[in-house]
């Protein structure tokens, strides 16, 4: 019986999506290393050693360490590295094949003079994101960088990693089509360009959107995608996945009724779903959509039923009066959340539609 | 040695913010409940009781039930009362004095049927900020609940309680006082009303913006602010505080630095700051300010430097020219977080300037 801000996963839901990620990055004979920092979980990466896989990516060295403790032997952290972890890294890179990522000469040699085990190392290539990364064009600061990896013996240059993450700006699959195909097109002038030096560099991409709409990865060697394990709103508004591939929602109790204003308030709020949100066309915020909860899951959503505010434990939403007639205080109601890799983190805990918990890093 | 991201504390600014509102309340004779959902530690809870501090304020039932632990049996859940709850609201109930919220009738008899143990009951009243509770002018609802709740006489009418959060519209301290007044205005009419037929009714407020700003409170009795423990950067926009009272920054590493566009980045994303931001003026978000830190504390906060962009574990700031040149990776800098209260939530742990670590609810 749920009674307060309650995760719910559709393992059934997550398991196709597996399934169905995996299968396509062997139909493209490339390897398959996905992002454990959606589902931060043992039991769910457990779930992927049944679709063959044995390498992941995560985003921080503390991640690393807690699915190292868990059999994970070959593990990316796909964030720029943290010299001043160097105590960790070294302790996992003298365990684990860890793969680590850098933009600058800078960090290569801070990170030398600190650590002392192997590393395999990627240089991190900004495709159009404007996040991390070395700009694709700028060939004398990946020369650079590539240079003062060769100085280090302990250190194996690896390749490139490069994530799309202008893909979320996407509002259709043809936009992220659109996206992938510009992002493959420096990918593949990169290819070629350092290929001849290091015939086995690996290219690896990675987000969700682009490797969901994609059939085709071109000159790519790897990919990472994280959020398709569970999906979100987000990632349908993007074109990245049908209503039916989300995996998750959160339940919540419905505390008051305002017919006045034809909303209603779940205990629910920013530290259960995080604030991330969507603008609608209007203008106004979308930081979730409702659903009606049965025993096997959940309906599609409401018509014109947003959650149109967030505060620290409430949620407001905001429905038709029809709708709002068939709403009583005590019912539970489930809220489709907008990105739930942040809906995850903020819970650090899950329940299967079968009733078992899951557990997160950090619960 | 700080190697990750982690949210400090000035335990010398947070004693002073406490004692300046504890001597506010204390001059207008009204009792100060305070909130204890920013803080979310038995440790900080403690510090309270020296000012004499015995009454507290709570977001869940469940915090409810964590500050009980330690002691604190006087407790109000200003949250409408999640009926489903209604095992935990028992146990509690026998134990301390509970203190519920409600704002409809029909919540109060559901309750009823469940819950035996005595329950103090504050009618919530919505004075403008269209979140919870019965609209202040609309007495046909008001009259219903108090009806409702004369039916049982394990419930006990205590008087209306009323949040006046559209003061974080407000960006002046002159703003947030004509919302005050405006709410106060309201609030004397209720009294007026309801004081002949309930002579002993608590009329209880409480949001940072009002509470820091407002010396004057009238007919309230009782205040229940809670931001103001640490404040924020959000507290300071308001026009609530000062710089100098925000008690938390974010320790960040550097992690990349990238001249091209102005930009480094640090790690310190959504899942340590949250993703609350303000609009700059130019339509611009900024997710938090950047300090230099110290041993002893943090500097005031860089011109025309902002968090730009968070990511889950990426934070993006843009700076001048003058200021890149003085970064490098591998240093650590501070954020001045939006909203103290989620950065908090999301981290579950903080460390004061002396080292000492504190334990949130749910670490």
């Amino acid at each position: 019986m749920i009674t307060s801000p309650t995760l719910l996963l559709d393992k059934r839901k997550c398991l196709k999506n597996i399934e169905s990620m995996a299968a396509k990055a062997k139909r493209n004979g490339i390897i398959f290393r996905p992002h454990f920092k959606t589902h931060q979980s043992l039991e769910v990466g457990r779930w992927f050693k049944d679709f063959g896989v044995d390498k992941i990516t995560v985003s921080s060295m503390q991640m690393a360490a807690y699915f190292a403790t868990d059999g994970w032997n070959d593990i990316t952290v796909a964030f720029p590295v943290n010299v001043l972890e160097h105590e960790l890294i070294s302790e996992l890179g003298s365990k684990i094949t860890l793969n680590i990522q850098v933009e600058s000469a800078d960090a290569v040699h801070l990170l030398a003079q600190k650590v002392r085990t192997p590393l395999q190392v990627y240089i991190k290539i900004d495709v159009g994101t404007q996040r991390t990364g070395i700009p694709f064009s700028d060939f004398g600061r990946i020369d650079d960088t590539l240079n003062s990896i060769k100085e280090y013996a302990h250190f194996q240059f690896c390749g490139f990693i490069t994530h799309t993450g202008h893909s979320y700006q996407a509002r259709s699959s043809e936009e992220v089509m659109n996206i992938h195909l510009k992002s493959m097109d420096f990918i593949n002038q990169l290819k070629d360009i350092y290929v001849p030096q290091y015939p086995n560099l690996i290219l690896s991409t990675g987000d969700t959107p682009t490797c969901s709409v994609a059939d085709d990865f071109l000159e790519i060697d790897e990919i990472r995608p994280g959020n398709f394990v569970f999906y979100d709103w987000m990632q349908h508004i993007i074109g990245a996945c049908h209503f039916d591939q989300i995996a998750m929602v959160m339940a919540c109790p419905v505390v008051a009724i305002h017919p006045n204003r034809q909303e209603f308030v779940v205990h629910g709020g920013a530290v259960h779903l995080s604030k991330d949100f969507i603008f609608k066309t209007d203008g106004s915020r979308d930081y979730g959509r409702i659903v009606s909860l049965a025993n096997n899951g959940w309906s599609s959503p409401w018509e014109q039923s947003y959650v149109t505010a967030l505060s620290q434990e409430h949620g407001i939403i905001r429905t038709t009066s029809e709708l709002l007639k068939q709403i009583k205080v005590g019912d539970l109601i489930g809220i489709v959340p907008i990105h739930s890799c942040l809906s995850v983190s903020a819970m650090r805990t899950y329940l299967t539609l079968e009733g078992k918990s899951i557990q997160c890093m950090g619960y």
